[in-house]
């Protein structure tokens, strides 16, 4: 069911998952969750994906209709696997990875008890640990997101009309992503976690806490979703950041600007330099080997140097990570944060957001995403980072 | 930290829920999934909201920082719990609802040996089975949501212009929602069931398959999000569903409605006048009592009768529900499918969605929102249902 340059792309990442299986002393793994059934297929399916050390994958399909290949297998439900792996001579494995943290229980103990193995680990750890150093054609997708995201940046200045709220600059900015080609869904690790398209803070709602394990808040529209623009009006000495998704690929890039109405009080001017500079710090030093923990730390060393560890990441509540790990999810690893163990290693890709929250003005700082080279990062979204009128 | 109407609506629920607990014979409920959390609370938050028996309830709250009330528990992690319990004279639960459907089997299996209670049932079908039947509040919302879809699709025909591609048309029709109101998000119960704002169907990609449980599939724009719109072009002789959200609150109606381009073949007509008469039916036959597989019979024979069984509900892959209960999520109880053993009762919402698929054409048909009365049901969603020339 696979072709072309997909196709070597599953292979690396199959041969990956196979090592990583050897290492944990793991004899197979079953993924069924659709951002894992993306990375190790390349499409989205119900069902179930079967990889063991010692074979080639196999595919076993509930939904849609219509695939073909030796190694797809309709099922109706997970309960026929044992006879489907009688049938074809597949051992059913003493030691299995199911995804834990993704798998409802319900659903866990229903695979859990069809296989009964020996010893059951973590798909999910395992599948988040293989996602965060990516393979060719991924980094070739965050490209094109790049690309387009960066598009539709440079449009947004003429989405703006003097009056406008919060919302409704979104609402065509929105428009102008889709119309570049985002394909809508933003997919996030965990639960707790909705958005919709990004995020648009304006003034004093950039203050608001949310619930949710973004970088920043914000109050939102409705009760239901209490996540950014609230219907701020965009007025005069008001810092617009823009943090719209970058989904144009199924790897998402990660990239903030922030947009002026009027002029700023000098000290948001001043903090958003502060952040360029913590930008340029972190991707000077950022390099494989180097410690996510110690990356933050350079982030709060210098906002608590220039006096602005008040600002940093928020004010009534604080996101205590510089910096994340990007692709199907918006929140994949490493993270870069205090207490992270994680290293950098080549291809990794994350994004870097230092922000600063000015009360009553609105949010200030820059979000990029980089690729670990051999020797450093590459910055893959490239586009103005001073902050630029809306209304010259 | 709840007032007004609110209060009110909480209230009933509340009472619902310990009655539903004492019926079942626990003691406690623990929710923490966004959807239950609002059902429960009117709000989202991260944390946990316990309810037993003998109490009201408490709110144990990570994020966001700033609610406050003498029922309002700060925690950073719930193995916290047992302490912030003991202190405020809270009885450990014997027995617990769980949300086993909804957690990751680590969360719950974290939840579990927290409480460590004799017997732990299944909060999710506790939560799914109670919010089946709406309350004033949430009825009110589906009227909101109902009168701003129906805007919304009122200005369809003006969003077309001639030459377009589905996905171009479905990008002015979101950007027209969003305008209306709607808060973006649109909620689904269970895995695999991505979806961004609704779907749009033209010609034959209404044939396509897809993995999700929706009631049509579609290509989609990219394999990570194989659903709906896929660019098609709207050529003469194109039947054009449209079913976008009604998420204009967390209460959201369910309403297709089918455009054309240029002159369909007769078929089509007649199709779509078929599925009108098989929703008058079902309409007619609906009220507190009526079993759902019986609704869902009517259907099936009204289709068989009219020869029509190979294009009902799809073609090359069919769904087997022709309704489905509506509420914060888009697929919530009671389903109108073959082998359901749930029957109507006052104040319940479900979509009604008699849909046929014509090859090469597109698909025809109706999907509005229903509320049971003590008597019947009522139209929640009311606007032209013949298919509507888009180039006129």
């Amino acid at each position: 069911m696979i072709e072309g340059e997909l196709r070597e792309d599953l292979h690396i990442k199959w041969d990956r998952m196979r090592s990583e299986m050897r290492a944990m002393g793991i004899e197979a793994c079953l993924l069924s969750v659709d951002v894992n059934l993306y990375y190790a297929t390349g499409r989205v399916y119900n069902g179930y994906f079967y990889l063991s050390i010692e074979d080639e994958p196999w595919f076993f399909i509930k939904r849609p209709n219509g695939y073909s290949g030796e190694r797809v297998v309709y099922i109706r439900k997970p309960e026929e696997l044992p006879e489907r792996f009688a049938e074809r001579h597949i051992r059913m494995p003493r030691s299995l990875l199911l995804e834990a943290d993704e798998l409802s229980y319900t659903e866990y103990m229903r695979l859990f008890s069809i296989f009964r193995p020996e010893k059951a680990e973590n798909a999910t750890r395992f599948s988040r640990k293989l996602r965060q150093v990516k393979t060719p054609l991924e980094i070739k997708r965050f490209r094109i997101s790049a690309r387009k995201h960066e598009a539709t940046y440079r449009e947004i200045p003429a989405c703006f009309r003097p009056g406008m709220t919060d919302i409704e600059l979104q609402i065509e900015i929105e428009r102008r992503m889709r119309k570049n080609g985002s394909i809508g869904l933003f997919r996030a690790f965990g639960a707790n976690m909705d958005i919709y398209m990004g995020s648009l803070l304006a003034g004093a709602n950039a203050e608001e806490p949310s619930p949710f394990d973004f970088a920043l808040g914000g109050g939102g529209l409705d009760a239901s979703c209490p996540l950014g623009a609230n219907g701020t009006v965009l007025k005069d000495g008001t810092a617009v950041m823009v943090d719209m998704a970058g989904n144009y690929t199924a790897y998402m890039t990660d990239m903030t600007r922030v947009f002026s109405v009027g002029r700023l009080p000098d000290e948001a001017y001043r903090a958003h330099q502060v952040a360029l500079a913590i930008q340029a710090e972190i991707a000077n030093a950022a390099r494989p080997g180097s410690a996510c923990s110690e990356l933050y730390d350079i982030a709060a060393r210098i906002a608590e140097r220039e006096g602005l560890s008040d600002n940093f990441m928020g004010t009534k509540q604080q996101a205590k990570f510089v910096g994340h790990g990007i692709g199907i999810q918006i929140n994949e690893l490493p993270v870069l944060t205090p207490r992270s163990k994680e290293v950098l290693e080549p291809n990794m890709v994350f994004a870097l957001e230092p922000k600063f929250v000015i009360p009553g003005v609105g949010a200030v700082g820059i979000e990029n995403s980089f690729l670990v080279t051999d020797t450093g990062v590459e910055k893959l979204t490239v586009f103005e980072e001073e902050i630029i009128p809306l209304d010259k």
